[in-house]
């Protein structure tokens, strides 16, 4: 798998340079992620160049680095890694606890007042706790970004990740919860026995199929939302984006065929939620049986690559291989959104110029424009559940705050988060049925 | 029950005044526990005044007051109430994430490097995540402070106290747990379920015996360390009171007769402790035939009320039973720790008048003083669980930062949360067993 690697490249001053390593780079095959000068001495730079490598890779680019005569390789940086020293988060009290009085306010005698106000009018936690704004980031390590199972431990940077932006763009306490077993019915009943605690649970990279029977049965069982980010904050995100796209193009979404290729947990999510949003042809491929028969009780209808690329007005390809669309595949006036990071599968500009309508790849798909809206919403409207109503407003919202360049907004712009967050309050005033993969 | 009581006090301007309205509240039997003025005119100040009470003597107490002839009753204070709103915690994030780089190497894609560094050397979670330094705080709610059996829900209060003074006295990112189940079995499986998330586990007010078999099984079931604070962390800060006792009266404890009122999970806590600092000769008396067979197992000698008085040269009771032990009990001599809260078994004045050498209550035993410091050199070490070496280290650290007008330090005093850490951490690199409650 590609992930991103830091180099560290010294290159002597001089007009045209850096772009001599830069070509190097190109000529190897891979795109320029970023680029930052770390250090500067009187006649050369020292440059932190981001790039995304498998292993097998590095070596080669070290050596074309190494034949540019005015460039040397120092080696890999350590900057993503000084970034995690110490983790990301911290549980921080929200005042000093300066003198005698105040601790005999906030914890013992004092804290005891408020225990029993708490104990007779249990909603008084939410005033007087942080429960409320609290959420669970629950995993058990199986499918860890696009890495597989590489254990819940091994996940946290990702779930020490999503706490800080939960923090940051919802004012939201995100509390990482570990899983040591994989069993779908001990994690159910682990986290109910844990649910007091939160006031929403956040499951996440959780593997298919174990997942929907976790989500379904929490979502049971609890009266407080719960929501597989996996499945519905991608799909949020990725209706957000079909939104854009026929806008752009100029087709209607609910009277237009749309075809799915890839029906994983991300797949079926967007499946279902296209579905709840009115597309009523809806194709979708996959090569495991139990992911088409899901996308049958969804309402969609069984095809294949080939199929979907004949007939759909939006392709939506979510399947991790890379270059699986041929170009001669693609007909003129289709919208392609071939969203595998991170390398898709077709590139947007070879769709284009086999006559796509608009086409678009996965790398400004982040679900951090959903989930943090998401959460802040449902727990500002004392949602009891996830609806279609607060997905479908949250895609909305996201679309409205795309700017006519982009195809989904920038990822920390905290506007687009509180937009989403507020067209979730509203939409969980609306009746409706908690979200849930319908299936075998 | 008795808890703090914040009343609003409006006060003439003039001499002697103000003494007049504390002597009110002195003829109905109440010690003044703080006095704050709030807000001031031209003729008159409001005074915030905290007493202790409970919900019986607060007419009482109104109508005394209003009976002074310069001073008005203005009703209750919401202070401890608007010191809780919104809660006592936060997840924040260790910075800011600024800019796209820095979100692509926190978050996705970035973070994939550090997921598989820690897969393939799961030690390094210690180094690039903040699982090492945080704690859980799990409840089931059943012995809240005095309050009993109250829910876990309201116990929150009590668990952000607790994280607020971890973060604050020792850095420690504290986790509240609130399980929604009292069954025993289910609690272990639940916590050993989550626990990859933490470096330690905290247990808090959980009812004699369970808070028992819990302790045993997860101590003996994971390879982090696990403490139940109302046991073990209140036998390190009595112990620590009765060596400065000790030490103030002339008593050689390892010679001396130690004689307890009352064995519930703290008293048996301190028994258990204080046998294994080298007390021999050890009474214990309780109702209850279980907390007896487990003082048998401790080591301890089956007594009553009137033998222990008759025997002890320390005195410890932690019974919750107001003015139990009669002055006439008292013999010459013998040191007296009558530690329930917030009415002692004896005043320490009554047991002094009766030839005490050394008496003391319960208010500065504030178990603020050992857990930060316990569980941050226990992190600190890398140990895998609490021996005694670590507990009696801490008690030997607060003694030693007692000075000769305390019983045990302030409760905020960050130097000594500091050598407390330090000492436990010095003393987990000696060999031990896990701690644990023998019995039955």
């Amino acid at each position: 798998m590609k992930i991103p690697e830091v180099l560290l490249i010294e290159v002597e001053h001089a007009p045209g340079n850096l772009a001599k390593v830069l070509a190097a780079v190109g000529e190897s095959g891979h795109t320029v992620e970023g680029l930052v000068a770390v250090s500067r001495t009187q006649d050369r730079t020292t440059w932190e160049l981001t790039i995304e490598l498998d292993d097998q890779e590095v070596s080669d680019v070290f050596e074309r680095i190494n034949a540019v005569p005015i460039a040397r390789m120092l080696g890999r940086s350590d900057r993503v890694f000084i970034r995690h020293l110490g983790g990301k988060i911290r549980t921080t009290p929200t005042a000093t606890i300066t003198d005698l009085q105040t601790l005999r306010d906030i914890y013992t005698p004092g804290v005891a007042r408020v225990c029993l106000a708490i104990r007779d009018d249990p909603d008084l936690a939410k005033r007087y706790t942080n429960i409320g704004r609290t959420v669970a980031i629950v995993t058990d390590g199986t499918a860890i970004l696009g890495l597989g199972d590489i254990g819940a431990r091994a996940g946290m940077p990702v779930m020490e990740g999503k706490a800080a932006l939960f923090s940051q763009l919802a004012g939201i306490s995100g509390v990482p919860i570990l899983l040591d077993t994989k069993d779908p019915k001990r994690i159910i009943e682990t986290v109910k026995a844990i649910a007091p605690s939160f006031g929403a649970i956040q499951l996440e990279d959780i593997a298919a199929p174990a997942c929907f029977e976790i989500e379904a049965s929490l979502a049971a069982n609890l009266d407080i939302p719960v929501l597989h980010d996996d499945q519905h904050g991608t799909a949020t995100v990725v209706l957000a984006a079909v939104m854009t796209a026929c806008a752009r193009s100029g087709v209607d979404l609910s009277a237009a065929c749309v075809g799915q290729i890839g029906l994983g947990a991300a797949g079926l999510g967007i499946a279902r939620l296209l579905h709840r949003h009115g597309v009523g042809n809806l194709l979708g491929a996959d090569l495991r049986e139990d992911a088409l028969a899901r996308l049958d009780a969804i309402g969609g209808e069984r095809s294949d690559l080939e199929e979907v690329m004949a007939r759909a007005d939006v392709v939506i390809a979510t399947t991790g291989v890379r270059g699986l669309i041929k170009p001669e595949l693609v007909r003129e006036r289709q919208v392609i959104l071939a969203l595998t990071n991170p390398d898709p599968e077709i590139e947007p500009h070879v769709a284009l110029e086999r006559g796509a309508a608009f086409a678009a790849d996965g790398k400004n798909v982040n679900n951090v424009l959903a989930f943090p809206g998401l959460f802040r919403g449902a727990l500002d409207a004392g949602a009891k559940h996830f609806t279609d109503a607060m997905l479908i407003a949250a895609s909305q919202a996201i679309a409205d705050g795309t700017d006519e360049t982009q195809l989904v907004p920038a990822p920390l712009d905290t506007d687009v988060a509180d937009a989403v967050g507020e067209a979730v309050a509203r939409a969980a005033g609306e009746s409706g049925e908690p979200i849930m993969m319908p299936g075998p």
